[in-house]
C-alpha cells in the first residue's frame, strides 16, 4: 500500500469541519470522493489537525495510501480537477510519495496556527467569513504581552473546549505572538506540537478581552492558573483561523 | 448643500463595477441607495476610480452632497446598517466633512492599484475571486525590469481601452512595482495621477506574458513603442486588482 503526503489548502466557509459528519460536506469526504473517483477504491484521509467548522487551512496535511503506484503530480492533478468540478473549496498544493510509517496526525513536530482580528468599526466586504470582526480597537501591545504569559508548558484547562478528548490538558505553546499587520489586522500567531480541543479560538477569545482593556494580562494569567473552563472568555469565532504549517 | 468625503471598500465579485448600470447592481447604486434611505433626499456618489466590473477596492474615495448637516460618523454608521442589511459586500470605512470645491474624482492626485497574481499549480481556494490564478510560474525579476521601462511619461495607446474615453492617451506613470510577497503571491503596484481605461489590468497582461518568458522586458518596450492596442497582451482578469489608495 504506497503511502502519499498531501498538503491540502482550504476555505472552512462552506464544510463542515475536516472530519466526516453524517449529512454535511467535510473537506475529509470531499477529499476521500475526489481521490476515490480516479484511483478507484475506497481511501481513507488522515489529517495533521482536525479543524472545526468554519475553521480555514494554507497547510493541511494529510497521509493516504494507495493500491497502486501513482505519480504524485497525476494524484495531485486529478484530485484537484475532480474537486474543482464538484466546487468544493479545496484543493492540494503538493503530493509526494511518503515511507509507510508516516502519520500525517501523530508524526506532526510543530503545528502553526494564525488567526486574524480585523479591528474597525465598519463591516467586513473583502474579509468576511476570512477574519473575526471586532468593532472596539484592540491594543495589540497589551495582548502582546498578555499572550507571552501563556507560553510554555501549562495545564490548559482553561482554554480546552469541554468535548475535548485528550487524555491530558497539559500542552508546550512555544509560540503565542501578537502583531499588528495592518492599521486595522491583528495577527496572532501560535505554535505547538498540539492543542487541545478549540485551544486557539480560547485563548484568542480571551486575549480580545485583554486588547478591549477589560481584562489585564494579569487576569489572562490567573485564567489559566485557574485551570477551571468558566474562566475562558467568550470563544473566537472559527471564520479568523488558519491552519498554516505542519512540521515533521 | 454640505459635502462629505467617504472612503469605501468593496468586494467587486458581486457589483457590475463602480459605476451606475441597467439592469444591474453597480457599487455607486447601492451606496447611493443606502444613504437616500436615511437622508431622505436624492444623492449622488462620485468616485475617484470608475472601476470596472469584479475590480475590488480597499480606499475608494468618494464625494457626495446632503441637503443638510450630519454628524460624519452618524452617516457611516446609517450607510454601513443597510449596506449590509441589503447584503451589499460593501463599506464606508470613513467618512468626513469635505470642503465645497473637493471632488473626489478631480482634485485627485494619485491613485494607488494593486494587482495580485497567484502562480501555482492548484487552484485557488480561499483566494478564488482575490486574485489572478495563473498556473504557469512566473519571472518576477524579469516581470519587474519590463515593468520600470513602462515607469515614465507616454503615450499608452497599447495599454488603453478601445471603450476609452479620455482625450489623451498620455499619462504619467509614478510606480510600476512587481515583487513576489509569498511562494506563490505576486504583488503588481501601480501609481499614477490617473490611469486609461483598462490601463493597469492592460500592463500586467503583458507583464504576464514576460513572466512566462514568452516576451523579453524589450518585448513589451517595443510594444509600447507601438502604441497599437493590438500589441497589448490579453488584458488581466478583474478579480486580482484592488484600487488601494486616492491621494489629493
Amino acid at each position: 500500500m504506497p503511502r502519499y503526503r498531501l498538503t491540502v489548502e482550504y476555505d472552512g466557509t462552506n464544510f463542515a469541519g475536516w472530519q466526516r459528519q453524517n449529512g454535511q460536506m467535510s473537506v475529509q469526504q470531499a477529499l476521500e470522493e475526489a481521490i476515490e473517483q480516479f484511483c478507484r477504491h475506497p481511501v481513507r484521509c488522515l489529517a495533521a489537525g482536525r479543524t472545526d467548522a468554519g475553521v480555514h487551512a494554507r497547510g493541511q496535511v494529510v497521509h493516504v495510501d494507495f493500491e497502486n503506484e501513482w505519480d504524485a503530480d497525476k494524484i495531485r492533478e486529478a484530485a484537484n480537477g475532480i474537486l474543482r468540478e464538484r466546487s468544493h473549496a479545496a484543493a492540494v498544493l503538493e503530493c509526494s510519495p511518503a515511507a509507510a510509517d508516516f502519520d500525517a496526525r501523530f508524526s506532526a513536530r510543530k503545528r502553526h496556527y494564525r488567526y486574524r482580528v480585523i479591528d474597525r468599526r465598519a463591516p467586513l466586504t473583502l474579509d468576511r467569513g476570512h477574519a473575526w470582526h471586532v468593532r472596539n480597537r484592540l491594543d495589540e501591545d497589551a495582548m502582546a504581552k498578555a499572550a507571552a504569559l501563556l507560553v510554555g508548558r501549562y495545564d490548559f484547562t482553561t482554554f480546552r473546549a469541554s468535548e475535548c478528548q485528550a487524555k491530558s490538558p497539559v500542552r508546550t505553546l512555544d509560540v503565542l505572538d501578537v502583531r499588528r499587520e495592518a492599521p486595522d489586522d491583528v495577527a496572532i500567531v501560535a505554535v505547538s506540537r498540539s492543542f487541545l480541543h478549540s485551544q486557539v479560538r480560547s485563548m484568542v477569545g480571551s486575549l480580545k478581552l485583554v486588547g478591549e482593556g477589560k481584562w489585564s494580562p494579569e487576569d489572562l494569567q490567573s485564567a489559566l492558573a485557574a485551570r477551571d473552563r468558566s474562566r475562558c472568555g467568550p470563544i473566537a469565532p472559527a471564520c479568523g483561523l488558519y491552519l498554516m504549517q505542519v512540521d515533521y
